[in-house]
C-alpha cells in the first residue's frame, strides 16, 4: 500500500533531479499543502519529514565519505500535496536505495472511497470528503549478497467533511510495516530485525507484534512461487483501535526503529566475501522481488492502474538489476536451499 | 495469451532437464494425449511440433558449433496433455531463448468457459465440454543490444461435447501473433519483420495484416509507461472467420515465417560493436519487457492466478537479466530517444 507514492506529477520532470551532498529539509513547506490540516496531520507530516532525514543520513553514513549520495527530487501534486523522493544509485554499499515521502491534501477520489467501503470501512457512506495522507516508504538493496534488502512504509490517512470542521476527521487510521529480504539466511539477523520491532510493538500493546507479524507473512506472499518474499517483519492496516494520539506514538516508534533494525545488519554483512555464484543467487532473488511488487503488491497494482500516476515513484522499489533463470533449483542442503526452506515455511524468530 | 503454458505439472521436475545436443522429436507421443482428437487437432499438433524443431534448429545454427544448445524438458499434464520446453541460456548469441509447445486434451475448466462467455463467445452456453489446445510460444533475447528480442505465439483451441461426437467441435478458433522488441531502432529491421509477416497475411486475406497490425500495437501497450513494448508485428485472437482448414493454412504460414522474419535481423546485428552504455539501455528495456509481461500480458496474468500452474513455463519469457534506474531519461536526439519516440507513436512500417 503505497498510496502516497501515487501522486500525479505536473511540472517538475524527473531529469531535473538535483544531486544533494547532504539531505536538507528543502521539501516545499507544509503551508502549501495542508488545506485540511488537523493536529494529527501536522504531527504526521513532521514525523515523515524527520524520518526521511534520519534514514537517508544513516544510509549515507554507511556509504562513507566517498560513497553514494542521495539524489533528491520533489514534486507538487496538482490536486494538492507535495512529495520528495531521495534515491541513491550505485553507491559503494547500496545498489539502489530509495526513501520517499508524500503529504497529500485534496478531495478524496470517488474510486478510492468505493474501494474503502468495499473493505467495510464504516461511517464514510456520505461524502464528498477531503483527504489527508502523510507517509514514508523506503527500500534498500545492497550490493553484497550477504546483506539483505529492507522495506518499510508508514502512513496516516484521514477523511474530513468537504465543507465541515477540518479539525474533526470523519475517519482516520494508520497503516504500515517493515520486512527484511535476505538472499542468504543469517538467523541472528532475522532475530535482531524482529526483536527490535517487537520491542517497539510491545511498548504499546503486547498483542500487536504477534498479530502484525502473521499479517506480514500473509501479505508478502509470492503466491505463484509458494514462497514468502523474505523473513518478514510486521504489517498492519486500518489501525484505529485506540485514540489517534496513541497510535501515532506507536507508529513513531516503528518508524524510529528502522535504522536500528537494519543498519547493524548491513554493517555486519556489507564487507563479507562472496562469490560470483552468490551474486547470481542474489540476482535471482531480486527477480522474485520484482515479481512480488509487480504482480501482488496492492499499492503497486493500484498505482499502475491509476491514470496520470507518477510512475517512477510507484516503481522506485524495484531493484537496479534482476535475473531470471529457467528452472533454477538450489542443491539440497546448500545455503540457497536453506533460505528457500524458510521462505516456504515462515518461522517465529522471537 | 499463453494458455498452453499453464499446464499443471506432476511428476517430472525441472531439475530433471536433460541437455540435448540436437533437438529431437522426443516429446511423449500424441497417442497419450488426444482423447478428443479431431483432424484439425492432429494437424495443429504436428505443426507446433515441427515448428519447435525448425525454430530451435535455426537458433542453434546462429549460435554456431561451439555455441549454446537448447535444453529440453517435457512434462505430462495430470488432467491430460503433454508439453515440451526448449530453453537455451547464456549462449554465444542469445542471453536466453525459449520455445515451448503444449498439447492439451482434457475437460474444459468451468472458470475458463466463464471467461470465454464473458468475452461474448457464442454457442458455448451449455457444457460440460472437453477442450483441445495445441500451441507454440517463443521468446528470444540476444546478448547484443543492437539485436532485437522477438516473441511469437500460435495456437488452436477447440471445444467438443463431453460425451458427444469428437470429430465435430462445438467451437474452435485460432489465435497468435509475433512482435519485435529492439533496444535500438534499425528501421530496415522493422520493415523486414513487418513485410515478411504481411506477405504471409496477404496470401490469405488482404484485410488481415492492417487489422492484426493495429491489434498488436494495441495489445503490447505498456500502459503505465505510455510506451508500446516494441515495434509490433501482428496479433489476433478468436479467429474463426472462415473454415478452420483455411485458417490453419494461414497460421501455418505465420508460424513458418518466424525464422525468415527474425534470423536475418539477428545475423546482421549480433556482431555489431557496442558500448557499456548500449548494454545498460538494453537492460532497462528488458525491465520494461518484464513490466509488460508481469503487469499486462493476459496469458501471464491468467497463468499466475491459476493454482497448481507450472510457473516456470509461464515465466519462461522473462529475460535472463533486467535493470531499473530511477527516472532514466535519454538525451534528446539520441538513438535511445529515437526508439522511445517510435514506442510512443507506433508507425506503419510497410
Amino acid at each position: 500500500w503505497l498510496y502516497m507514492n501515487q501522486t500525479k506529477q505536473r511540472g517538475i520532470e524527473c531529469e531535473a533531479a538535483i544531486p544533494s551532498p547532504r539531505i536538507s529539509p528543502d521539501v516545499p513547506s507544509k503551508g502549501e499543502t495542508t488545506t485540511t490540516e488537523t493536529e494529527m496531520s501536522r504531527k504526521m507530516e513532521q514525523l515523515v519529514r524527520r524520518l526521511q532525514q534520519e534514514i537517508t543520513t544513516a544510509v549515507e553514513e554507511l556509504e562513507g565519505p566517498d560513497g553514494g549520495k542521495f539524489f533528491r527530487d520533489s514534486w507538487v501534486r496538482e490536486e494538492g500535496g507535495v512529495g520528495a523522493s531521495c534515491v541513491l544509485q550505485e553507491g559503494k554499499v547500496f545498489e539502489k536505495a530509495g526513501v520517499n515521502i508524500s503529504i497529500i491534501a485534496s478531495k478524496a477520489p470517488e474510486g478510492m472511497l468505493k474501494h474503502m467501503r468495499a473493505r467495510k470501512r464504516q461511517g464514510i457512506d456520505k461524502g464528498p470528503y477531503n483527504m489527508f495522507v502523510a507517509g514514508i516508504s523506503l527500500v534498500m538493496h545492497p550490493h553484497n549478497p550477504m546483506a539483505p534488502t529492507v522495506h518499510a512504509n508508514y502512513r496516516y490517512f484521514e477523511l474530513v467533511e468537504e465543507n465541515g470542521d477540518h479539525s474533526k476527521p470523519v475517519a482516520s487510521w494508520f497503516g504500515g510495516g517493515c520486512d527484511l529480504t535476505p538472499s542468504y539466511l543469517f538467523e541472528e539477523d532475522a532475530v535482531h530485525f524482529h526483536q527490535t520491532i517487537k520491542n517497539a510493538c510491545d511498548a504499546h500493546d503486547p498483542a500487536y507484534y504477534p498479530k502484525f507479524k502473521k499479517w506480514c507473512d500473509d501479505y508478502f506472499d509470492v503466491k505463484h512461487r509458494g514462497e514468502r518474499r523474505g523473513v518478514g517483519g510486521i504489517f498492519f492496516d486500518d489501525l484505529e483501535d485506540r485514540p489517534a494520539d496513541e497510535i501515532f506514538e506507536f507508529v513513531k516508534d516503528c518508524g524510529g526503529s528502522v535504522v536500528q533494525q537494519y543498519v547493524p545488519i548491513v554493517k555486519k554483512r556489507m564487507n563479507m566475501p562472496y562469490t560470483e555464484e552468490n551474486k547470481k543467487w542474489q540476482q535471482l532473488r531480486r527477480g522474485r522481488y520484482v515479481e512480488f511488487n509487480l504482480v501482488h503488491d496492492r499499492g503497486t497494482k493500484f498505482g499502475l492502474a491509476t491514470p496520470g500516476v507518477r510512475i517512477e515513484s510507484v516503481l522506485m522499489s524495484l531493484p537496479l538489476t534482476a535475473r531470471w533463470e529457467y528452472c533454477h533449483t538450489p542443491v539440497e542442503g546448500s545455503p540457497e536451499a536453506k533460505l528457500l526452506e524458510v521462505l516456504r515455511n515462515p518461522r517465529e524468530w522471537v
